[in-house]
């Protein structure tokens, strides 16, 4: 039996246990002893947390890291750029871009991504022989870099309401949700891999097809997630053709609900926030992209007092580090307010590792217990960002970064050690 | 002679040169040649930048890190733990505090920094032996940690409008402003050492004491600095002591003027904007301080066109990373205006190097230039962070962080080699 013991790690509800000591068996914690000498169990030093799920991805957009963020313009400027580069991949190169991304997600402590995708098929619209198989190098990408997986497959048909797909937007479209949910379930499902789906926004799904999406979704008993107000061109483009808010018009699909996932909800009206909170939909926020997007500061606390759990995620890449996600969240909040301590350090923690998972579809893990997936992150307390502080989780939280991270574990297995990814050399 | 070769480094106006031999004597730069072989040269990867200025420091305010972020409350509750600090140090004490805290910053790129000291008597006020002494052991910080130091006096002489000072303020209190200016001509500089002068802020200087010290700086050359409307409270508290906000203030003080330095100019009239650009007053954004404490975001871009210079702190220290400020400037644009591009990088550059050695008096340095001090700074770029961009001062302004810094160097001298400190062993 493989046994890690841990200097520190942070136990259910929410405390730092001394000298923990866990064993594993098939991938899982099997037993937990605090107080405990390591005998010759393999050493975690600083704090173990469990692994971070990564809630949005794209792994594509880390192509542009560097490139676009120096631009000027907006969302929209930046998305042309991105769809230059949406244009350019094949199953091949997908593999080798998202090897080298989910690494990095490793490296910096994720163990669990929701790869939110739409770019099936081949130039032009072509399906692939197999047409899922720009998922399954997906698959297999995060598998190559040892950590757990969500295909979100997305249902993406218009350009804008009313528009056509063009450019790059043709690899997106299925045609429509039918034909959509009859590719997506032709999927294989794998150990390290879980199945969601996605309405890519409503300017990407009619309306009249949104509730075919969140049935196909419900039946499968998969997580459906959204693009939701992002922009306030988007709600908008929505009052316009629909006379009523994003939100409204998923209300009226009645796909709110507690499997629905909402991505952004920056611009929301009071009643968005209501109804999104008595739904209890789940609402992932993205700040590092949020920010480098120019898209706005959400309403993070009004939600979840509303009743929605919320979750992380890092979206476009723009930088990939979990412990900057908790943070962010925290801080833009007091940008917004004027007050601090608008999330506290346990709820934070919650937010990036078992809110997270239950948002990709794997309730079962984000935290260090008997039975759960023993996914842990070491973080280490004595680097020039983290020494010093005597609350550990506090200091993990609002001084670490992904630099900080020394050891990753998934399933048992060690993926990282020492800051050194265990199977994918020369990260990047 | 002493000599670095760079992969690739920064030169002025703002450009990437390559293979570029930088000759080294006295501590500055006597001769550049480009697209040479390294020679003997000491090989210096990834991208040289010039040094980095950390223009606004409260070295002790370190000790707070990962212990008063987890708090609610706002800034004015920070203070009161910020206070408890401040009373248990003594210059023996506060000597080993901050030589960890400049090592830190050091192996962030920091290769020179602005105390804006004010804790400089014993407990209750009373005088040390040499009046001066903390300010000394701040200096023999820098000294310690390899880096250039800007010992910017602090006069502080209330606790608010027409209150006096109590608690751990009493430490901060030179009685008037002449007793102040006569204790601050008291010191002595050294060749790593600059002056400046600041008059706390509004609420800490009686308005009919603040031409006393600007007069002082003006006669000593030395730049005066001054906390800004960095709280709304601070401008009401102004307004109803003199009908004016700090800004107006400090005009009929006339203390406005190009020598002067605003730090954080948070929430500003749009008059005050105004009369700051026209006196060219340079401004010192604090960014990750300004969110960590819910100041909200200032208007650094309207600053900026009405014609100051801008300058980067870390200031409380809650996080050292001067990529993380130069990033955040820019970000918290975006936030506030919902557009990309507000600052470019060569401008968040400038901001971070020339803009803040201005700000500190040393208006030689912060740029890699003929006769300019051998200030250093090479950024990895195979990091799993800075990795894969194409252009690499873009890479080094919007995806390093600290953990990025390979090597630094000061007047030509090696501080930094491979990501470790060569003189303060164990940092933190």
């Amino acid at each position: 039996m493989l046994s890690y013991w841990c200097e520190q790690a942070w136990l259910p509800p929410g405390r730092v246990a001394r000298r923990v000591r866990l064993d594993v068996a098939d991938g899982a914690v099997a037993a937990i002893a605090e107080d405990v000498e390591p005998g010759d169990a393999r050493r975690l030093a600083g704090l173990v947390l469990p692994g971070f799920a990564n809630a949005h991805s794209h792994a594509f957009h880390r192509a542009l890291r560097g490139r676009t963020s120096v631009g000027r313009g907006d969302f929209w400027t930046w998305r042309q750029q991105m769809y230059a580069v949406a244009e350019r991949l094949d199953p091949d190169s997908y593999l080798r871009l998202a090897t080298a991304v989910y690494a990095e997600m490793a490296l910096a402590g994720i163990t669990c991504v929701g790869e939110f995708h739409y770019l099936h098929h081949g130039p032009g619209g072509t399906p692939y022989d197999d047409p899922n198989v720009m998922q399954a190098a997906l698959a297999d990408a995060a598998a190559a870099a040892g950590i757990r997986i969500t295909l979100i497959d997305t249902c993406y048909l218009t350009g804008g309401i009313g528009r056509p797909l063009e450019g790059a937007q043709l690899r997106f479209g299925d045609g429509d949700a039918d034909r959509w949910a009859a590719r997506e379930l032709a999927r294989t499902a794998g150990r390290h891999v879980r199945f969601g789906a996605a309405v890519h926004s409503v300017r990407a799904v009619p309306a009249d097809q949104i509730a075919t999406v969140a049935e196909s979704a419900q039946a499968r008993d998969n997580r459906l997630h959204v693009h939701l107000s992002e922009q306030p061109a988007e709600n908008d483009a929505c009052r316009a053709a629909y006379g009523c808010t994003p939100t409204e018009l998923l209300a009226k699909a009645r796909a709110l609900g507690p499997s629905m996932v909402a991505i952004h909800a920056t611009h929301l009206t009071d009643l968005d926030v209501r109804l999104l909170g008595f739904h209890h939909v789940e609402v992932c926020f993205c700040p590092t992209t949020e920010r480098d997007l120019a898209d706005g500061i959400g309403p993070a606390r009004q939600l979840a007092d509303a009743g929605c759990r919320l979750s992380l995620g890092s979206d476009s890449h723009a930088i990939i580090d979990p412990f900057e996600e908790m943070r962010a969240l925290e801080m833009h909040e007091r940008l917004a307010s004027g007050e601090r301590g608008r999330f506290d350090v346990p709820a934070l923690i919650q937010v990036a590792s078992r809110m997270g998972h239950r948002a990709l579809g794997w309730p079962e893990a984000g935290r260090i217990a008997l039975g759960t997936p023993a996914d842990l992150v070491a973080v280490g307390l004595d680097s020039p960002r983290t020494a010093g502080g005597d609350d550990p989780a506090a200091t993990a939280v609002f001084a670490a970064t992904a630099a900080d991270v020394t050891d990753v574990v998934v399933g048992g297995r060690p993926v990282v050690r020492e800051g050194v990814h265990l199977r994918v050399p020369d990260v990047g």
